[in-house]
């Protein structure tokens, strides 16, 4: 039996003012670190244990990490970064609040982008600043891997190679893995080993701040799947994440 | 020209109490944590910048790096512990007051512990809970490989392969290398790079939480060291290692 954590950032500057994010590198809010310190403490109350530890380059989800990992004492296990695992590029919409998108383009458009497999959000141009080719930590990237937008079939398709050739190696060895990461590249991961269909990851909200447990078998087949956690906190985890749309960001 | 960065440490809890720490897993005090943050707010206004850090795998000298990567903003450089780049250890002595082990073994006796590069401490036995064999973080190390005890000399056996072979290499490829580690480990380092004897690297002190920077050759043999900050401020952290003995501790 295989153990894997997945872990999703909790909340941002930017979840709190409600806007789109994606690659855009901000800071959790003070809540998002108490979310993370709790997310530690339910794993060390747990009695779970890492030994290697997989995150983005994106600072949330790096911050929860490392606040993890300070909570279960834990500083020591090796983390990898890693651009495969950053939060779905959103393209033009990113900064934008998403109240407003909504007043702009329409809530059936922004529902279609969001929650559509392979329509992607208008496209970023090579020359604006927010473009990843602009980025320091993106500079071993060829341009044809650097993203100016993504649908979460983009997300899905540069994620697994990562899964495939460095965090399923490490799980297949015995080594218990952490991974804190985003939304969509979480569902990427989520949607392959519970072998959804497109239509059902975009169905299923991944809380922040919850640790997902995954025993998977030795075919990484999940055996057991559950959320570590108090059950009423687990649901409006979920629920929080789907109103968002309807929320008007600060 | 190629830039490595070396940073000690802030204070931990066992320096605010005067004991040997050694291999000793205690966290930084808060003075230690504003050390570190000083340091890399003295690193950003400098311009610094780095591609790569290195570390122990003990938390004072992680939570250090935590610190300096946050202040410059560059959370997601690639990160590698090692248990290469330890604090020396300290054998039977970690945990014991300095100044109580003066006053059990001598002035003398200590000092020659302190400042000799290959007299060692009196040895733990393998049955010592501090024995860092029932450490899971060393795991992963043959028997031979786990200290009893170190004298100075010891300390830099096992990091000089780690410098040779993983650091060096990094920095000859153009990488802009920051090394937070310990006072004995970087004394290892420091000792190489200046071509000192065992004598005078014993007779330099290596401040807390002040960045010390080289520029290399292609040898990677110094053309020019420096201490980042106020020289008064260097000047009296260097002092503070050198007046341990006499203070009484906490």
């Amino acid at each position: 039996m295989f153990q894997l954590v997945l872990l999703r950032h909790g909340e941002s500057e930017w979840n709190r003012e409600n806007r789109f994010t994606g690659w855009t590198d901000v800071g959790l809010t003070e809540r998002g670190t108490g979310e993370a310190a709790e997310a530690g403490r339910e794993m060390r109350r747990a009695g779970m244990v890492f030994d290697v530890a997989y995150t983005s380059v994106l600072k949330r989800a790096i911050k929860t990490l490392w606040i993890v990992m300070e909570e279960m004492d834990r500083m020591w296990v090796p983390v990898f970064r890693s651009w495969r695992l950053n939060e779905r590029h959103y393209g033009a919409l990113q900064g934008l609040n998403k109240a407003e998108t909504v007043a702009r383009h329409g809530m059936e458009q922004v529902q279609l982008w969001r929650r559509s497999y392979d329509v992607t959000p208008p496209a970023l141009t090579a020359d604006d600043p927010r473009f990843p080719g602009n980025d320091p930590r993106y500079a071993d990237l060829s341009a044809d891997r650097l993203p100016l937008t993504e649908c979460l079939k983009d997300t899905v398709e540069r994620f697994m190679p990562y899964w495939r050739e460095t965090i399923a190696p490490d799980v297949l060895a015995g080594r218990r893995v952490l991974i804190t990461a985003h939304g969509n590249s979480l569902r990427a991961l989520v949607m392959y080993l519970d072998g959804m269909s497109p239509e059902e990851i975009l169905a299923m909200n991944i809380p922040t701040g919850i640790p997902q447990v995954y025993e998977l078998a030795a075919d990484l087949k999940p055996i057991r799947r559950y959320y570590l956690g108090d059950p009423d906190k687990v649901a409006q985890a979920t629920s929080a994440v789907a109103g968002q749309l309807e929320k008007k960001g600060g």
